[in-house]
């Protein structure tokens, strides 16, 4: 099989998604086992200007999910940001998950060269080749709130490795 | 032009090195402004058991190094791994970028199912298609570790945002 910009996208988030679920169902197990309030480890933040753990996993989903969606053009789900548990943060991948489902190959590939305009904070836009806009803005992206999600977590004392950041899911359910 | 595992992987990697020493830059700044010894901020870790940053950087550059090599089979440096300084760490990350151009797209390009088998841990290793190992191994691995490295500078204070992870180099060099 030749890569194609959905086959080089869409299930590296995927896989990483369900991975992500995976690290915070040991986020949550830890909470439950040291009986202390999730909602503590949710809301933590790496510093006091960083955005909380709630805030990291909104838009590690968020970021693939506006990022297909415009290269694609098949319309995103948009959802009300108020996740605070560990159920409703895994619920938020899940939806994230049923959306690139439905996203066909055909949507993405042949389309490396078409320029996409995007916001950066409040009132600017970017203009990138959805190729370039794809694996050097949104997956960068993507990458920076999983992990710190999982450093919030890993930060906090739940007793995760890398192996479940690369392949935790995977390896549950063999 | 048309998407190639070359394409997919080689340019991004370099584009987030780049922004790497970037932000290794912002830390050394830091740590001369406050007058501290940037050695507090280069051994510090997020945990008592996890690796400090210079690891996490080393590991870094490795990650895309080994993993290009093992798919192009562009045998690539062995380095003494004993960086300490901002400034050795920042010449690793460039000797890691000065390898990435000595393959050849031709070298990646067209290899999406090759095998390939790479260590695991001290004792495993794992076989994966090419374009599954760079895609879903090499890159959050990579990934992971540059954005660790973000978070032990952010959580320490020095003055970085988003932007400069994702985007610095290119604005510093604008």
């Amino acid at each position: 099989m030749t890569i194609t910009l959905h086959s080089a996208t869409v299930p590296v988030f995927k896989n990483t998604l369900r991975n992500l679920s995976y690290i915070l169902d040991k986020g949550a197990a830890h909470a439950e086992e040291k009986k202390f309030d999730p909602v503590a480890l949710t809301t933590f933040r790496l510093a006091p200007d960083m955005l909380p753990m709630t805030r990291q996993v909104l838009i590690a989903c968020d970021a693939v999910k506006n990022g297909v969606a415009r290269v694609s053009g098949v319309e995103a789900p948009k959802f009300a940001d108020d996740e605070a548990t560990f159920d409703e943060l895994k619920a938020r991948i899940q939806k994230t998950l049923d959306y690139l489902a439905t996203v066909p190959a055909s949507a993405l590939d042949g389309k490396e060269d078409t320029d996409i305009t995007f916001p950066i904070g409040r009132d600017k836009t970017r203009t990138m080749k959805a190729q370039a806009y794809l694996l050097t803005w949104v997956l960068p992206n993507f990458y920076f709130h999983v992990t710190t999600t999982y450093a919030i977590l890993r930060h906090n004392g739940v007793p995760l490795g890398k192996g479940d950041y690369l392949a935790g899911a995977a390896a549950a359910a063999a």
